[in-house]
């Protein structure tokens, strides 16, 4: 299946992205036989409140990407909704744009559920899509919270979108994904207000950049209009110019690294976790939790004898 | 400290929470002291999307809950947001309300950072005001998304609010909210439109009740207009109605068992965690992370290393 998925079949590509989302007990092989032909990817994360244009902007890029000649991989990602209907509906409208292209493949993921949620089934879709030969892949995201700042954490580079009359959206979204954005982008640039949310942004940056302790990336704001394909270029050369500047400041290794060890992490406590469930089928759990449900056990002194029960030395 | 915020002291309760937000190496001595005294406080969550009007509706219930002669404690969780700014703003102005009265304790957590997050620092704070004398405990949220169903785990009764003209908010969290809601409240009841949204309510409750298996609640949808107080006897008998249910059904010491299950998995997970913080200084994991992440080895092999280090028995 691996063999097959890197000749490019799409429906094997698919599979093991399954596989991932599943966290099926194949994936520990799978994920071997996919390592050494990880490439380093060039990995974008996409996000912006609800209304700033995602899908929009996504299908532009994607299109930007493809006049360079090079393969994209899209996962867009919904990890605070409980039902992926919606990002499902726009992967569907999405394929059709790009369905006769075999250099571009848009998977939607559901990272509900897991431990670790999206820092544990991301890096794993991600390294599924550069062993399988993509050279761009760009991991979008719905809404504004914690899962933009994880996001951060994952991509090489972190596009903010946003756009004009979002309100306080807006307002949340600036405040907010100040710290993690790499490049900002106003989206639907003809509409009243983006010189405003441009100049805002323009300035925010500056007093967050107020006697900086070490050389920084300097964000960039750029305009666009994603549904008429306006600005693509311009976004392409923010997004090389901020490459080649964690490239030269030896900041890439440390994201990458950063990517790996979260997912070591969360591997690490997916697997101490079973083992609390395994806890769990010997009663001892239950009773433990009853206790402490009762106010007969306090919740630190309980963990202390889980602990002792899992066997783990050094704690 | 303990004995001082038991004695109704609201700075002492405060610094106690502040304990459970920075996790502080004395908590677990401050938890087992409080323990004894836990009472069993009725825990209510609310949640709804932005627009809904929780922090009104907050603030009728506990003016409903204050004629019933019950102290209240309110916690006030933004799960999603980098910046607790908003929320601690509306904390202010519901403080002022409320802040002649000593039966009525209001506080924003922020709850980011935590591994485990709402699962952790929710029961513990739970914990502190149930201790400190609180009868009814309001756990009010932020947003649409994982965290309400989060809160739906941690509260004995869970009420999700909705309004009219809040459009596809309200679409998703219908769909979203239909299997977390014990109790559904349509706010802002005088506005065009309002009737629709409990009938469409009414309608996916009966849907979703089509060839129960086990006797199941069902969830009653109340309007109210939190702005005027209108609707809030309503509600008390619908809650008390569900407690009720619940604790005729076994279905509350179910409840409280997760809640207690869920912090103890969310304190041993934490732990194993600093463990792994310990490997981190030694070396040994970022050197397993930066061979991840250059792709010279695949992730769980990487993961079996690290176990093997934490001295981990049975795995």
């Amino acid at each position: 299946m691996v063999e097959v998925a890197r000749g490019g079949r799409f429906r094997a590509i698919a599979q093991l992205l399954s596989l991932v989302e599943q966290d099926h007990p194949q994936l520990p092989e799978v994920t071997a036989a996919l390592t050494p032909h990880t490439a380093g990817a060039v990995v974008i994360g996409l996000t912006g409140p609800p209304g700033a244009g995602k899908s929009t902007m996504t299908s532009m890029l994607v299109s930007a990407f493809r006049e360079e000649g090079r393969r994209v991989g899209v996962l867009a990602i919904d990890p605070s909704s409980p039902f992926s209907g919606g990002a499902l509906l726009g992967d569907r409208i999405r394929m059709t744009q790009h369905s006769t292209d075999k250099g571009v493949f848009i998977r939607s993921m559901a990272t509900r559920g897991h431990l670790g949620g999206l820092s544990w089934a991301t890096p794993q879709a991600v390294r599924v899509l550069d062993a399988c030969g993509f050279d761009v892949i760009l991991i979008e995201t719905v809404g504004v919270g914690q899962s933009e700042i994880d996001i951060a954490k994952l991509a090489d580079t972190t596009v903010v979108l946003l756009a004009p009359g979002l309100g306080d959206a807006v307002q949340a979204a600036k405040a907010g994904v100040l710290e993690i954005a790499d490049v900002f982008v106003v989206n639907k640039a003809d509409r009243d207000g983006a010189d405003e949310v441009a100049r805002d942004l323009k300035q925010m940056i500056s007093f967050g950049r107020a006697a900086p302790s070490a050389p920084s990336w300097r964000q960039p704001v750029v305009k666009a209009v994603a549904s008429r394909g306006e600005g693509a270029e311009d976004i392409l050369d923010a997004l090389r110019d901020h490459r080649e500047w964690i490239d030269s400041h030896g900041e890439l290794e440390g994201r990458q690294t950063n990517r790996a060890a979260g997912e070591l992490e969360s591997i690490v406590l997916s697997r101490l976790r079973s083992e609390l469930d395994r806890l769990s089928d010997e009663t001892m759990f239950s009773t433990v939790a009853r206790k402490v449900a009762r106010g007969a056990l306090d919740p630190f002194t309980a963990a202390n004898q889980l602990i002792t029960a899992l066997g783990l030395a050094g704690t």
